[in-house]
């Protein structure tokens, strides 16, 4: 474990080999043999579980509630949304047959030509089309509406390109789909949602967020509106690491979910749709972690406190006895620890696996240590040290455990501050976007504009921001028409 | 509402009609316009987390951990393991394609023949083979032993006749998979398993089972040993609720996972999985449930107590104050409430769908309840109705609900052990078994017999059950050879 740390690529070396050695060194996630699907190994599904938990604790309070639809679509669903099968049929798992026998040319089993599907169903890339197909039993009356669902559940989108966390085939994400009686009541969901995303983000991942609306390009397939969190990682790219969808009347449309509505006239019904995904996971690694492996914030760490033991042979007893005694009483507390007593590995072994695995506070304890009545705190976001009295210091830990939460998210709030630029001249942007950050610039409003400043940058516009100002717009910083708005553009993951 | 509930078919009218109404009336699961693959409504789905907590804590405290693996399995990991292959191989749902594409003769889309995979991919039955072919890159030497992963996921299997949560093609469960160093350290862990879900189904579901071990023809395709627990449904037929599979070395050798043991030595690792599913609802519903609807136990009911108030017009402020703060202090003691005040439903209707959706304790409260400091409390389990003080009724309560699920559990244990018969007669036995019950029979091992008692009476031999004497068990009452153990034999769903 020592060797595999120093072997960690630096940041400075190579910010991309650094993340993929980080991932699958700090036994987070690895590549399967099936292409671009991952298996997320347990410490990695322990900080995914922890997400969930605390994302689920939040739509609930919203009033929304968890089902749970099939994972395979019929294939004539997709094309129902005209703007829909566009965005997603060409990246899709289809399902043709539902037998395998055995080979009768030789060795293995083959498909069972005799079992073929007479309509192909697709692997869900996302489940508007069969939920609004299942809604459309469940809603005749605005008495009816909201409906507030949300599932926990896996889909699959054929990328060619693949990353750990970052973009797989098969992912690990929710998907809320909420229905409503008015265009108002949808547009407030889909706005509620993103702000839950930048809450969660903020309080639980220490992740500070820009939120905005997409342009018309970078809309969700179906969608009137796309709000979305963009996070900023410590090489200035964007991710995306959340996104809230107003999609109209056009689902309610395409599956004919109508409802009679207040005024007893029929009327098409209005929904939203919401997701984050395990791409988050990569959000938290490349926003907080260092050289030495993963950095975790206390509320999202699995191993919040770790307490190791510096002990000679046959003194296990008299340390198990102080400090298995401290591990209750912080348990006691509700602090996530693991008292680490194993005496197959060396303490050093023990410090570099911690350091790279982000255990946020790790408290040693050695001989002297014991007599002294004293132990050695230290925390991963610093990697500070300190001697500190022992008696009592389970009061302490809550305190500094909150103290980091704090000061990790704001090093990453100052690195996002500091490396957002306003910037009207392009020429200046094409030179300063290769090393990173958030660009804000005046835009045209045009597919045309944006697709010039992708081509020749390679960066793309990230949303129109909350909080920034629209007014004094000036002209597009390409094209030199009047500005339609203030956008930011970036290199993104 | 009201109306529904009337239209619920009686038990002793047809006990499958009876279930197949309940599951959609209840608003628990309904089937989507995907051949055999149901939609899990709010209120069903509320039930299925309550169990996943439940378990994943008992998981956890016996050291389990949970992780990911891929959804989809190249073919030709099924055919690894010859027993595995034939056992899952033909029911299982295969991707050729990663693509669709605008159709060029007409509407919609069609799969794109240019994008067929070099190798099908199967989507899971269950994971053994992908997760033994992970495990190999993990397991190396005893030091890495023993592995103990679960993972939460959608399955499938494609069922010909399905019924919702009972049999259908996808389904929810989990699975455990875990690799030892030695044999007698993975049969003991198959075995403990067996004991979490059978303390689980007990303790949260009321479900009392028969433990117990499968014949051989009933054993899980790879299996050297499976280990079940039975239910009994009302109807006296069986429910298999829960398995946990010995493997040995089956899938260790399949996928080549070797380790090096304390004796330095290279050895196949064991291994053990074990699950259970979606088909606990079906369990759940099909024990308790009566010819009013759901009887839900207090432990696994997404509302435990539900209180109505019956108001006139204007009266709503009056009774929020008295019942919103009693619904707070009884969710202060942990107990999941709704305080149902909504004015657009009758009372009449309220109670009715409270009754069919199986909330164990309903307060209500009237006009003169409210001048005389009184509430009328019903319990679910026995309909009863009485009338009491309102003043700390929320201290009672507790010990109501656990009264509640004391009663339900019991209920089911006098049904399961009034119906377990010792039957050493087949002709009797080819009687009475129409009648459903457990039939406590000697066997003689053979496959031919279990093979005609099945032909015959469509019951099967559901284990070999922990806990009865196989001493003296005299001769085999289909084949009159000498009998090699008393066997369960029971019709099953």
């Amino acid at each position: 474990m020592a060797k595999e740390l120093k072997d960690l690529t630096k940041r400075s070396v190579d910010y991309s080999r650094w993340y993929n050695e980080l991932v699958v060194k700090a036994d987070l996630a690895e590549q399967s043999d099936v292409r671009g699907c991952m298996v997320i190994k347990p410490y990695g599904y322990a900080i995914w579980e922890t997400i969930q938990r605390e994302l689920d604790l939040r739509f609930k309070m919203t009033g929304v509630q968890n089902a749970y639809f099939p994972l395979l679509i019929p294939k004539n669903y997709l094309s129902r949304e005209a703007d829909h099968v566009e965005g997603f049929a060409k990246e899709c798992a289809v399902v043709t047959h539902y037998r395998l026998k055995t080979n009768p040319d030789g060795d293995g089993v083959v498909v069972d030509p005799a079992a073929k599907l007479e309509e192909e169903l697709i692997i869900r890339p996302t489940s508007e089309t069969i939920i609004w197909n299942t809604y459309k039993n469940w809603i005749h009356s605005w008495r009816d509406l909201p409906i507030l669902c949300n599932q926990w559940c896996n889909v699959m989108r054929w990328e060619m390109r693949t990353r750990l966390f970052l973009r797989t085939a098969e992912f690990l994400w929710q998907e809320g789909h909420t229905a409503h009686a008015t265009r108002e009541e949808a547009e407030a969901r889909a706005k509620q949602m993103l702000d839950v995303y930048a809450d969660f983000a903020k309080d639980i991942l220490a992740i500070p967020v820009v939120r905005g609306v997409k342009s018309e390009t970078e809309r969700f397939a179906g969608a009137l509106d796309t709000y979305t969190i963009e996070a900023m990682m410590q090489d200035g790219k964007a991710l995306q690491s959340g996104t809230s969808h107003f999609l109209g009347q056009n689902f309610g449309k395409a599956f004919d979910v109508k409802f009679v509505n207040k005024e007893n006239k029929e009327e098409y019904a209005w929904a939203t749709s919401w997701g984050v995904s395990t791409r988050l996971m990569g959000a938290l690694i490349m926003t907080h972690s260092d050289d030495n492996g993963l950095v975790l914030p206390p509320h999202v760490a699995p191993i919040q406190v770790v307490i190791v033991p510096i002990m000679k042979t046959g003194e296990q007893e008299k340390f198990d006895a102080v400090l298995g005694e401290l591990a209750k009483k912080l348990i006691a507390k509700g602090i996530r620890v693991k008292y680490d007593n194993a005496d197959n590995k060396r303490p050093g072994f023990k410090f570099a696996d911690y350091e790279l695995k982000g255990v946020p506070v790790r408290i040693v304890m050695g001989g002297r240590d014991l007599e002294n009545g004293t132990c050695e705190i230290m925390r991963r976001d610093t990697l500070e040290k300190e001697t500190v009295e022992f008696a009592g210091i389970e009061d302490k830990i809550p305190a500094l455990l909150e103290e980091i939460q704090q000061n990790i998210y704001a090093k990453a709030k100052t690195h996002l501050d500091e490396n957002i630029f306003e910037c009207t001249n392009y020429e200046e942007f094409k030179e300063r976007v290769k090393d990173g950050g958030f660009f804000l610039c005046p835009w045209d409003g045009t597919e045309e504009t944006e697709a010039q400043i992708k081509a020749e940058t390679q960066a793309t516009i990230r949303c129109v921001p909350y909080g920034v100002s629209q007014e004094n717009l000036g002209v597009d910083m390409v094209s030199g028409k009047p500005a339609v708005a203030r956008v930011v553009i970036a290199r993104s993951y």
